[in-house]
């Protein structure tokens, strides 16, 4: 790899966070874009929630919860308890310190900043070395179509109804009309772009918003670069939240061969976990085992390191 | 008093609060209404403030800090800390519980609900008995001249600079145009109403702003019911904040005397401090003296209790 050979990382929220954060400990410094799905973003108490970005600084600033699995370690709820007992809406819970980034996002957006500005802001205060971008700052926003209560807005579908509710179809409403971020446009441009990963993240929630934003998906169509992708799904079971069950609800076998096949076309190399060794990809497509499934720091470092192995990249450019 | 007679009581924070608590635990229940300076109200990260509702909310709640003598008790800090951290405004402290007021108000007021109507529903939710009314629905906002950095909003003069500059005069903008909260003109019609006591606030910067709203000053000028006011003045000094050093800058003396002056033809019965008894006081105007330094619960329904003495009410009427 050339000196200053940069990846670009797609991502939704914790599983993707972890790969990114195995990216980022094990890549030199400045190396690392992240590209953040804000489909998930929702104003909620009037603020301006984007979970998947802010799931990613905390994660990479060494600041998330590692036994609730989401949200600020650390974290009090005292804003919470009072809230509910002013008759509050509290169906999303919201730590006090994560409050502060929503409180602190709102303000420098309603002020004029773009989402991007105001991510990076964030970013820098917290020290981290990779960038983090949104996909658009314009607003796309998921929705899920459910059989028994039709159109549901993400957040109330992910978190107001745990996912319960069948899925039939999914839409990224303002896609269409969404510009991808600055940053994005310059990162995909960039001639010292060496390689794109997608993050072992919810290929129909988390990574089709990014995908839906005119521009990305002729991106890796048209690629000039290896593309990457790492499933989350290891032996037919998501490691965590709703991508099995939504697979199954779309009717799609729960695999990494339907991973690879929705991938088809755009990615080069599919990591899979060595569960899955031996798996048959599409034409143009080559499986790499490797153990996906990142319990520990030390998971997510190797994981990163195969990775870059599998894109020909030396190891030995790990700090 | 008849069966259903009604007392308004015109305050700030936390002095008037102090009183108007007592009022509340002495007074059978439903005839107390506490009328809000809402003069520094403001702004801040986006959400609206209003300091002295929050007060008499909190005070009339039981949910009031009686150690740092403002803000809620068992409050955490984690929100202020993550902020600051993230380089946000960190000079006007709001703590995690304080928070949920003020996103919920400022949710509401988003919403279109008047600030009488949030209030209302706040108080509702936290089981007060007495009425809570901010002085206005429309915006009005104290502003400090001083002589060393000119025009100061209220919170960046009083929390932002802590009361130190020297103070030249004072205006409450926006108080011409705004109008009475119809609940204030209610109550001030109301047949019922037997009483108005100015709770022992600061005059200057509490009660003003509510006497500058149209219609309070002719109100209490032409009243039909006698009106009663506490000194905040105690032996020459302030029992708390900065009516004291405020009254010299602006060329008064501190003293009942003066605060028996500054409501001249407003108020027929001035309640000074013990400390202050056989004070002179303007023609039409009757000192009373009674221990006004209110430390504990007890100080506070005593006071009570000899304010309704003084109006010639029934103290059995106490619960």
């Amino acid at each position: 790899m050339s000196a200053d050979a940069q990846l670009l990382a797609l991502s939704g929220g914790i599983g993707g966070a972890k790969l990114a954060l195995g990216l980022d400990r094990v890549l030199p410094a400045g190396r690392l874009t992240v590209l953040a799905n804000t489909g998930d973003d929702f104003v909620h108490l009037g603020l301006h929630v984007s979970p998947d970005i802010d799931t990613l600084l905390y994660t990479l600033a060494g600041l998330d919860d590692p036994v609730r699995g989401w949200g600020r370690k650390d974290e009090t709820w005292t804003f919470m308890a009072a809230l509910k007992a002013l008759g509050g809406e509290d169906w999303f819970l919201l730590g006090d310190g994560d409050l502060a980034t929503h409180v602190e996002r709102s303000r420098l957006l309603a002020a004029g900043e773009t989402l991007s500005a105001v991510t990076e802001r964030l970013r820098s205060r917290l020290g981290i070395g990779s960038a983090v971008l949104p996909m658009s700052d314009d607003p796309v926003r998921t929705r899920v179509k459910t059989k028994s209560e039709g159109w549901l807005d993400f957040q109330p579908y992910f978190v107001g109804r745990r996912c319960e509710p069948e899925v039939e179809a999914l839409a990224f409403d303002g896609a269409e009309d969404a510009r991808l971020a600055p940053g994005v446009a310059a990162a995909l441009d960039d001639p010292a772009l060496a390689a794109i990963i997608i993050c072992p993240s919810n290929p129909y929630l988390s990574i089709d918003p990014i995908l839906a934003v005119p521009g990305m998906r002729a991106s890796l169509e048209n690629r000039r670069v290896p593309v990457l992708a790492v499933s989350p799904i290891i032996a037919g079971q998501a490691v965590k939240g709703p991508t099995a069950k939504m697979m199954r609800e779309l009717g799609l076998e729960p695999s990494a061969a339907t991973v690879a096949r929705h991938y088809e076309g755009l990615v080069d190399i599919l990591v899979v976990d060595e569960a899955d060794e031996g798996l048959a990809v599409p034409a143009g497509m080559r499986a790499v085992a490797a153990p996906t499934w990142m319990r520990t720091l030390e998971d997510r470092t190797r994981l990163a390191r195969r990775v870059l192995e599998a894109l020909g990249w030396q190891a030995g450019a790990a700090s």
